[in-house]
């Protein structure tokens, strides 16, 4: 099959440099393209505030409102923080080139491996919690959580392998369903507590609140940040918006906030109400939902559109992570082919590891949000805080109009998120943080190695302190053709050599002197202008005598190359494969590292019914 | 490191054809090289025997006697049918060609495989024993079986990979240290008997024998017929001994059988009058010579010396499995680079297969020798019914003096052999002979379907049916040299090109424009001569623009070939280089299965000090 038929058929269509150009989309629209990673994280955050509360007792539950309020504080912060962002830039950008910017390349790099990381928990935290909610409703799935979430990774892979084309009105379904969906059950849930139909278990506003030890209280604080995440997304997409898109962003993210904490305080302050306990086998929001609705279609509908908008954001972190990867690949930190997104075939690389990556989160934490969210807030944290820190630099450079309120918000931000970082990392640090911890360096002196590399590289090929010569001279150079026997494929081979050097020698291994003068014969007859070499082989040995023979023309030669051309196979079948080919490899293998020795395979293409 | 250099240090120096001309050495030498494998199942035969009686009760155990009489009479038997086989073939000859040449190829192949399958087990099964003999004298082993077995079997390994100068005299010594422990043992025991220094546990001579299931009486003689693995060596080793060297080799052959017949009958009399019952923690001999001996030196002596000969046995195993390998790669059931075992990185892929494979089974079999002997017999007995029975073909056939006599000793060979082949396939085909019955038809298979391809690709390139051309004509083909930017590796690589062909094209993928005027401005400097093809990359990718470019060029140009010259670098990490040559390795797997397209990478050595 033809190769670019076959890559078609694995991977789809190749984008266009003109269909990948900007489709500005209205903002009921990016606004549920842009955040699916932020509003899903509802479906858990609430239950990761109650997890370590719950260790103290089932009292210290009450404390699950002032933290919420405290993170709805930091949600505003966040907000305004970032609105300043959009202004600065309203062409829109991330946090790798607003902190590269005002920063210096290193705290860019520093985010821009937070946010690799990120984008890679993003798609674990999220399948496991989207597991997790399937698994509430269908409790068949329970011990097989992280088979059925790489199952999903898996499906996702394959997706964004193929390259659909995802339209932003398919993308707004599920999160509008989610919204709607959610909206009904807080509707629903305070319905029936004012109407009396359900007394509720705990009171809303407790007069004495009982006593706990603060780092938990951090904890559950810290826990309860991964509502946060995903919250920048708007101000790196302002170019998705129609004109004038960096208002339109604005507004969005505005509104986007406001659902977020609308939703999250809906949901935390019934849990709180609806006594939701924390439990092993089922969500809270789960539980909360069948207190609400019972074991109705609405819970179902609930559960299906939680688990849909969760596999939503999974799969945000695979444009976010190859796109990341690609500015970075531009400035030479990673590897060269990453930076062109053009082929699928380099770009499936990306998702590949990310995917697999992914895969190995979830079966190292056993399918677990619970687990996976200790590793998920720095990452999240570190970047928030270099990209305010990077604004708050901005300013300082550059005194705009009323750059002092712009420099106090960001300034907030900045401080704000530090705090939360450093409280994250604290509390979190023996649960899983430190992994996040020692990764992030890693990632930056990777990728401080890898430009180091291609700077070298760089110098040592330059032409740029040379003079042209006046003419490109031709090398010169021997050709050397192994053969073991004189075939079709030999002779296509030698011809081949008589195409490019003058000066061709058949090199024969002798083994056994009576086949030497049958092939010696047949030499005659088909190819007596070409030289016929035997080497004499004491140890048996087919690949050192042509080695040294190899030297001996190197050394008595005038030319500059060497080329060896080998007859090789193809084979029908890939098994039949093995079966030949092997000296050709040896040879190969051999001359690999030698400077000035090409070696070419010439392939004779085996038609093998067999 | 020079390639060859660093193949003498890991591997050693390569074997001279005239060294491994055949040393000839005398009986006494012959006997020690040739007899390990069989004298060694001394050690664990009597074992096996009484390990299916004691499932009846301890009082079956006086059924091993009778047993080991009936073993005793077909080694007999077994021991004068190959005196013929040695008469008829004084040079020396094994199974598979004793077979191949009288009962045809099929036949042959089957023995071919049985022997194979064989050599592997002995590896398992006499490094198995061995490592129970360390362990019986020393526990701290007994956890640890397979562990350490794996390790015996590296050591082994690598010494045959090094190729150490195996001289006859260092093999004589662990089977004349063995055979002189093992003496002492019977004759001391005997002794310590018949001076009542000990009371018999049992009498020898039993008046009635308590009721037995016929199934496990056949068991016990199964699993007893372990003694007769390796008998066969010498016949195959003729061509070792010094002149008259058929003479020798029967003589040989009566000792051996006479030692084995001593030795086993020895044990297993001493084993029963001494009431040895078989443990799960230690072997039999290991019981018998503690009884014995006590806790003394020559204990540990006679410990050491078995686990040293099982380790020999293991080692034969090492010469005859490749050496048969070679013998089926000749005829084309093998890959032909089996064939010669000039070439020690050849020849290590079949030790290295032959030790992996008997270290999965060590695994596989929790290191147990008991677990492992059902599978050996199988393989052993058939090859030696299958070599009997050609041995009665070929005196039908001949009819030379005498033949009446070989005749009938040969047809009782293979006559006994094949019923008891019937008794262990039957007896332990739920142990696990049922995996070795299904293997040897599929190697035969896949030995037929090798041949086959040889056979099919020999007709397709054959040259006989054409005429040779008056002039072996140079291909015209033109070459085509991509770039992604003009440095010193593609000056290289344009030069090499100027000199394979005068139709040379670079072609480079345009992604933006800006950089095209500046790759175009250097190329006017640089490289006049050489047209500069810029080929525009809709969809931002780099490999597809070029496929299109090469198929066009093969429809327009008039060449036969076509010719892709690709600037490579070699960096001088291995890490580093993931960074380069990524389009050249897409190009390259794009190309590999078209016809007539040949790629040549042109490399540059990084010098790279970063």
């Amino acid at each position: 099959m033809n190769f670019s038929k076959l890559k078609r058929v694995l991977l789809g269509q190749p984008l266009s440099s003109h269909l990948a150009s900007h489709e500005r989309i209205p903002k009921w629209k990016a606004l549920a393209v842009l955040s699916s990673d932020a509003l899903s994280s509802v479906a858990y955050a609430t239950e990761e505030i109650l997890i370590p509360l719950a260790i103290v007792g089932l009292a210290a539950l009450a404390y699950s409102l002032p933290v919420s309020l405290a993170i709805v504080a930091l949600i505003i912060i966040v907000t305004i923080s970032y609105r300043q962002t959009i202004d600065a830039y309203p062409g829109g950008s991330g946090a790798y080139f607003v902190v590269k910017e005002n920063l210096g390349v290193r705290a860019g790099l520093v985010a821009g491996a937070s946010l690799m990381i990120d984008y890679t928990l993003t798609v674990a935290v999220s399948v496991a919690a989207g597991v997790e909610n399937i698994a509430s409703a269908v409790p068949f799935f329970q011990g097989h959580k992280e088979v059925l979430g790489a199952a999903v990774i898996v499906v996702i892979m394959l997706f964004n392998l193929r390259g659909t084309k995802e339209s932003a009105s398919l993308f707004a379904l599920p999160t509008y369903l989610f919204l709607l969906s959610f909206l009904i059950l807080i509707g629903a849930g305070a319905w029936k507590l004012l109407a009396g139909e359900i007394p509720p278990a705990a009171p809303l506003i407790h007069e004495t609140y009982p006593a706990i030890p603060l780092f938990l209280l951090l904890r559950a604080f810290s826990s309860g940040c991964t509502a946060l995440t995903g919250i920048e997304a708007i101000s790196d997409g302002v170019s998705l918006f129609q004109h004038p898109a960096h208002k339109n962003a604005k507004t969005t993210l505005v509104w986007m906030s406001v659902i977020l904490v609308a939703l999250f305080l809906g949901i935390t302050t019934l849990a709180h109400v609806y006594g939701v306990v924390p439990a092993e086998q089922e969500t809270a929001v789960s539980v909360l939902a069948r207190k609400v609705f019972g074991d109705t279609f609405l819970y179902y509908a609930l559960q299906g559109s939680t688990a849909l908008i969760l596999l939503l954001a999974a799969n945000t972190a695979y444009s976010d992570f190859p796109r990341l990867s690609s500015f970075l690949a531009k400035d030479r930190f990673l590897p060269r082919q990453l930076a062109s997104l053009g082929d699928r075939l380099v770009f499936s690389n990306g998702i590949l590891g990310l995917s697999l990556t992914a895969i190995f989160l979830l079966f190292v934490f056993q399918g677990d949000t619970h687990r996976l969210i200790p590793l998920y807030a720095i990452g999240v944290f570190l970047s928030f805080t270099l990209s305010q820190a990077g604004m708050v630099r901005h300013h300082l450079r550059r005194r705009g109009p009323r750059w002092l309120g712009s420099f106090f918000f960001n300034f907030l931000g900045a401080f704000t998120t530090l705090v939360v970082l450093v409280v994250v990392a604290t509390t979190k640090f023996l649960a899983g943080a430190w992994i996040v911890i020692l990764l992030i360096p890693l990632c930056v002196f990777v990728f401080l190695r890898i430009r180091e590399h291609y700077e070298q590289v760089g110098r040592e090929l330059t032409l740029s302190e040379r003079k042209p010569p006046p003419r490109l001279e031709a090398v010169r150079h021997a050709v050397i053709v192994p053969i073991s026997g004189l075939h079709r494929g030999v002779i296509d081979a030698l011809r081949y050599a008589l195409s490019i050097s003058h000066d061709v020698r058949a090199c024969y291994v002798e083994l056994d002197p009576e086949a030497t003068e049958r092939v010696r014969g047949q030499w005659r007859l088909w190819a007596p202008q070409v030289p016929f070499i035997v080497l004499p082989s004491p140890y048996r040995s087919v690949i050192e005598p042509l080695l040294e023979y190899i030297d001996d023309v190197e050394k008595t030669t005038p030319g500059e190359m060497l080329t060896v051309v080998i007859p090789e196979f193809v084979t029908a079948k890939w098994w039949q494969q093995m079966l030949h080919n092997q000296t050709a490899f040896l040879i190969r293998a051999a001359l690999m590292f030698r400077r000035r020795r090409v070696v070419t395979s010439v392939r004779y293409h085996l038609k093998g019914d067999c």
